[in-house]
């Protein structure tokens, strides 16, 4: 049984505990003693909080047997990237700069997510500062992909896409900055969306990009997602780029179809530089929307090639401008890549940054354009499957690529833009390895970019499988 | 008649031409007379427009005797600072660099007033590219002060201050990144207004500061900029930064009063730092506002002090990130002042800049702190009345500073902040000279802060004083 119950979904889950089928404590039990049996080999967990989270469970089923039932999240447990803020719970930033940092209050996410009655589980691993892209010199330690412990998980959100796809947590949230959150998804065959920007409040979130920064949920089922953003998203009076506009209970309208819906499949920079079993695979899937009565014609983002660039040095200049106090103080205690970007950062010119923001605009004017004509965009998330720990580049389609590069090269742009952009398992290219279709909608349109992915998701069987090492 | 037709308010002709009793075409011939005799001492004007001002009135004429009259701009002729596309038109924004520059479509509020029925008389003088504190070098000579010739008129809108205090028309447009729309209203005794950022469109004005520049109305009282702003404010896809909500009709409740409404007002950086007859002057106009009802108290913007500092950061810097291509190539071709704020934003960092960004972040909180407590904040203007030309230094209270920087002092906070401000004249504090009221508003309450500047001046004579050079 125990077992059994770590691999529900939320949604699941969350139906057997409002039904006193499951009792939280039970599920808080057999979370923490499967992160004890799995966790060493996957290293996704940094901080376990087995003592708060105990009492929390027994406070949510104290509660719901009283009647006291909070919603969906109730004696969920849950765990975040180690970049919120946990009152009392060190967050790390997965660095050695914050090694000892204690928050002495929440995140708004997290105070919105213990509100609605979940449990923290504990705090999840990344790469430093959710900047590099290698793991390999993280004070604490590679994070392995559990369809494969030789592979990446895909950065930054490591730990949340290894905890989900190896069911040592129901939900988590994570940061996308350049594809942090889709990424690690599509490599790990877990769902991951990154909502529109300023939908989700950064109030007590570690920065690495004001003007990036995207904060968003993991699950293992879009429905679990749903539920997840509904309950963090919203108006935040703590960050000031957080919309006023409110979020709308994703949850009611997810199975209402996309009959009609029109769909812009891209081509140029997107379908054209991605591995050929990831493409085929990607294209299976789009062929199951339009099964599903959606209609497909090729659009272009020309701009969408200038991303990584023009991502680069926003990322880099506003990163440092955030880290030159500790980077000035303690260069030491950063690893290379970090140290590298923030050496970068410190010497560009404003009116370099300020040119790469302009050329941002262009991008967003052509999305902008594509959007008169098409209601959703689909791309493959990632261009190739998970690569092995410690390689450093990656040939796809006959061009040598840095592996840190290629894997952010289909999500970055939407971080630019701003839109809403989902990533959902849709296949296993090669060697077992999962991959991910991006589906992209236009700003204040998360609904509908879950809805179209929960068409997906209700429609094929690829979320069902589980790693290998699972059962091993 | 000619003369006394000139200094109607705009509110006043509007009136008379809607019933009839004026045609624009008389008022029209009066207005370029006048500009003809009076123009060549205060050089208010660049480009004079003779032929399509006469054409446009004839039209007007024609239309409104035919009873399809347009609201009440119809038949009223303006003149906006150089830096506004008009199709056709040389838009030199007071540079050599445009001195050839005709633009092949109108800026959105050169759009709107001619949809509106305006008359453009011609283009207004400014100082180089809105960026020049000094006019000594322009290519377009120096605009002189009406109330006394051998003075500045405050930079950046120097040709609309000088055309409004002079007659030579009836309302115009500036620009405004540190104070260019108040500073010179306040020195030359007419009214402006820099409505909340991303009230007015800025496509087709050309930019110094993307961050910081704002569009708005001057004129010879608070009605008139009521009706210039209603036509002018509102949403524009071809500005990203425009806001989508609908600018009120402001003209409708002017004359609400203001009784219960609580006034800041600013000791620390504002008051205390005026010379003291304009501070005399000032506070007698907060006596005005007490005695309709308001009641006063005294708040603090600490970082006030360092809004000087950080508006030069961002402005020079985003100002060579527009200029770039033209200083490369023609760096002779800029005036002194120019070429060296150009140079020092060349060498601006990224992160300084965005240091810069982030002060002006803390401000903005106290700002909206402050305004928790008080709805319209007051200050004045300018610290000192009108200096003379070619002066670099004055003395306030002790303190020596530079014209350049204290002419915006009070001014620039909120170009960092986004309010909105007006300038209604208030007084002569000595030698004859006028000054200014600054009455500063919420975000998006613009319309409250006109009722303030229209209950202020229709209990007062001042705006009714004109210029002794009108009448030599």
């Amino acid at each position: 049984m125990e077992g059994e119950i770590c691999f529900l979904t939320l949604s699941q889950l969350s139906r057997l505990v409002r039904n006193r089928d499951v009792s939280p404590l039970e599920v808080t039990k057999a979370a923490l003693a499967r992160i004890d049996e799995v966790n060493p080999r996957v290293n996704a967990y940094i901080t376990i909080l087995e003592d708060t989270a105990l009492k929390s469970a027994r406070d949510a089923e104290k509660a719901i047997a009283s009647g006291n039932y909070l919603g969906p999240l109730h004696g969920v447990p849950v765990a975040l990237k180690d970049i919120f803020w946990i009152k009392g719970v060190r967050t790390t930033a997965g660095s050695r700069i914050l090694a000892d940092f204690v928050p002495r209050q929440d995140a708004t996410v997290v105070k919105r997510l213990k509100e609605s009655g979940a449990i923290f589980l504990g705090t999840l691993n990344l790469h430093e500062f959710a900047m590099s892209h290698t793991s390999d010199d993280s004070p604490y330690g590679v994070v392995r992909n559990p369809w494969d412990m030789e592979r990446i998980t895909g950065s930054s959100s490591s730990g949340p896409a290894a905890a989900l796809a190896a069911s040592l947590c129901f939900g988590s949230f994570g940061t996308d900055t350049g594809g942090s959150i889709r990424s690690p998804a599509s490599l790990c065959g877990v769902v991951g969306f990154k909502p529109t920007y300023g939908r989700v409040s950064r109030h007590g979130v570690i920065p690495l990009s004001w003007s990036l920064d995207h904060i968003g949920p993991m699950a293992r089922s879009v429905e679990d997602l749903a539920i997840l953003f509904s309950i963090a998203a919203g108006p935040d009076r703590k960050d000031q780029r957080t919309s006023h506009i409110r979020a709308p209970d994703c949850s009611k309208g997810l199975a209402a179809g996309i009959k009609g819906l029109r769909l812009g499949l891209l081509r140029e920079h997107f379908f054209e530089r991605a591995d050929g079993k990831v493409r085929e695979t990607v294209c299976r899937a789009i062929k199951v929307l339009e099964e599903l009565g959606a209609t497909v014609e090729e659009v272009s983002i020309p701009h969408a090639r200038y991303a990584y660039a023009i991502g680069a040095a926003i990322i880099n200049a506003e990163a440092i401008s955030y880290h030159e106090p500790y980077f000035n103080a303690r260069p030491g205690d950063y690893g290379e890549e970090a140290r590298a970007r923030l050496e970068v950062g410190k010497v560009i010119l404003a009116k370099d940054y300020l040119r790469a923001q302009r050329a941002r605009t262009l991008l967003m004017r052509e999305v902008q354009d594509v959007f008169q004509k098409v209601d959703i965009l689909v791309t493959p998330t990632s261009p190739l499957t998970a690569p092995k720990i410690g390689q450093r580049m990656a040939r796809v389609n006959g061009v040598v690529y840095k592996v840190r590069k290629i894997t952010s090269l289909f999500t970055r742009p939407f971080n630019l833009t701003g839109n809403p952009a989902i990533s959902v398992p849709c296949g296993f290219p090669s060697k077992g390895l999962p991959t991910g279709l991006q589906i992209v909608g236009k700003p204040f349109e998360d609904e509908k970019v879950l809805r179209v992915a929960y068409a997906y998701e209700a429609s094929t069987p690829w979320h069902e499988r589980r790693p290998p090492m699972l059962f091993s």
